[in-house]
């Protein structure tokens, strides 16, 4: 067969070479299992396979911000839980047709998400055939000596925050966000972190999962909900408000968590040391989801752009 | 959307629903990762993806037994290193097309492996797209207290082994194998196993693995290597001999290793527990890869069937 991946871990192998300075845990790689080292805390796993035409498209993307994205959005769901990323393992399917130089710059991009957050890629499973372009990525973390914060403690009263502006990702920032991996940790010191979820379906859908989680309700205030230009940007395109797509288009990877009012309060007047402002959006209550619109309170809807299942 | 997928983690709702029974390890599932417990020992990671066309032909198959292979090949890996398999995360890339009852049996084969061997699915990623089929699996198991079996530890001198029959998987083996994680502990502790690796490229490729993993050679003699039904009826249609088909078939999922030759006189002795006689197949030597032959000594090739790059 004429093809440039000659086995099974040739991809990995490669990775391995190219990444010999990074700041890796320690593992044992080449043999049929990868080995961590003993853990004395609680490990975190999470894994997101993405595809070609559903998560994003390879000749508008280009396969840097593929590969890039494919790691961020696994270190996005560890940095939901306030955990650190350790270990990754990528499998691929590549179409028969790619070059090996495409492949390299997918390779790129999983490498610089890896090590900008200490990462080691430690195993995988490369596969070429006739289908779209396949990355799917398991990522190992360790939990936070405070815990994992969960979806499931956000109580009555709680203040509701979002780490930045949402809306208008499938403009760039789906590809070129940066998981808030320091943000969460920082702010597991800092306060009591109730419940926390990341943005990848869209807040309305995604605070409804901790609403769910946590038995109870929430209220926005359409005022406070920070914006992209983004957002304005595919308003002004297909008529919808800036605010619907901040509600609802999803893979935002901001974080959106709930603290006590006086946490609430302090975080108000901080930002976290890399610079992160966190914004007050609404509160928790008893029961229902609701929008403060111009003073107006409106029933929300929990849904979101299904990224995963349009094309 | 008409599909009957409508989150990212319904196919693993259902699986959770549908394996309450199951001895599963404690493990925290339904935020954006898995919380396993801390583990006194190192962790074990292996991950494989299979793919339509490529590692199966789903109309020939049958979901079932892609469930049922996706799981058990990633087992296998576990089994390789003398482990204890525990906590899988599956992703699927399943076909807009594929009707619920498909995904049922896919799932019910993944299950029935995982049952099987006390694994608990604790994560995933379900995604629908235009593709076809696409199921990786990630498994995470326990290191045996007596350490991992590596490929790197062949000594000159030691004998060669193998758990069963070679070749012919093609026919129907590979996709309803029984992974040989039963055997590989008990051989762990009753023998010093020095290097070991499962069969998934063929015996001479597999078996080159260890050989360059531990530097040294191997001699295997033709007169002692099991081969299957499967391998002789492959061999009456293509011509080819069915040392051939057990040289290099793959997907046997047999284990190969080497031990000391007093250890070996001593398993040639015995049977393990669940009943399975291991086949001593030659010995491993200071240089060359080679295979005796009615008293003829031949160079052998690593090559085996590269089931992953063709269709």
């Amino acid at each position: 067969m004429a093809t440039p991946f000659p086995g099974e871990f040739a991809f990995i192998e490669w990775v391995r070479q190219g990444q010999a300075a990074s700041p890796a845990v320690a593992v044992g790689v080449g043999d049929d299992c990868a080995v961590l080292p003993a853990s004395p805390s609680a490990t975190l796993v999470t894994t997101d396979m993405l595809m070609e035409g559903s998560c994003f498209r390879l000749a508008e993307a280009g396969p840097y911000r593929v590969g890039r994205k494919a790691m961020a959005v696994n270190v996005s769901d560890i940095a939901a839980m306030a955990g650190t990323p350790k270990a990754a393992f990528v499998s691929l399917g590549l179409p028969r047709s790619m070059s090996f130089e495409v492949v390299k710059e997918l390779h790129r991009g999983l490498q610089a998400v890896a090590a900008e957050f200490g990462i080691a890629i430690a195993g995988g499973d490369t596969n070429t055939w006739d289908g779209p372009l396949t990355v799917s990525v398991t990522l190992i973390g360790a939990v936070h000596p405070r815990g994992p914060v969960l979806r499931s403690g956000a109580k009555v009263g709680d203040w509701i925050f979002v780490t930045g502006p949402l809306g208008g990702s499938i403009l760039g920032h789906h590809l070129d966000f940066i998981p808030r991996v320091a943000v969460a940790r920082w702010l597991h010191e800092t306060v009591n972190l109730n419940a926390m979820i990341d943005v990848s379906d869209g807040l309305a859908k995604d605070l409804h999962r901790i609403m769910e989680a946590s038995g109870v309700g929430a209220e926005l205030d359409s005022a406070m909900i920070p914006m992209t230009d983004a957002a304005a940007r595919l308003s002004n395109e297909d008529g919808m408000s800036a605010l619907d797509h901040a509600l609802g288009d999803g893979e935002d990877f901001e974080l959106v968590f709930t603290v006590s009012a006086e946490d609430g309060r302090l975080l108000s007047k901080m930002k976290s040391p890399d610079g992160v402002t966190c914004h007050r959006i609404g509160q928790i209550v008893e029961n229902g989801f609701w929008l403060i619109d111009d003073k107006i309170r409106t029933a929300l809807r929990p849904v979101g752009y299904e990224h995963r299942f349009t094309s």
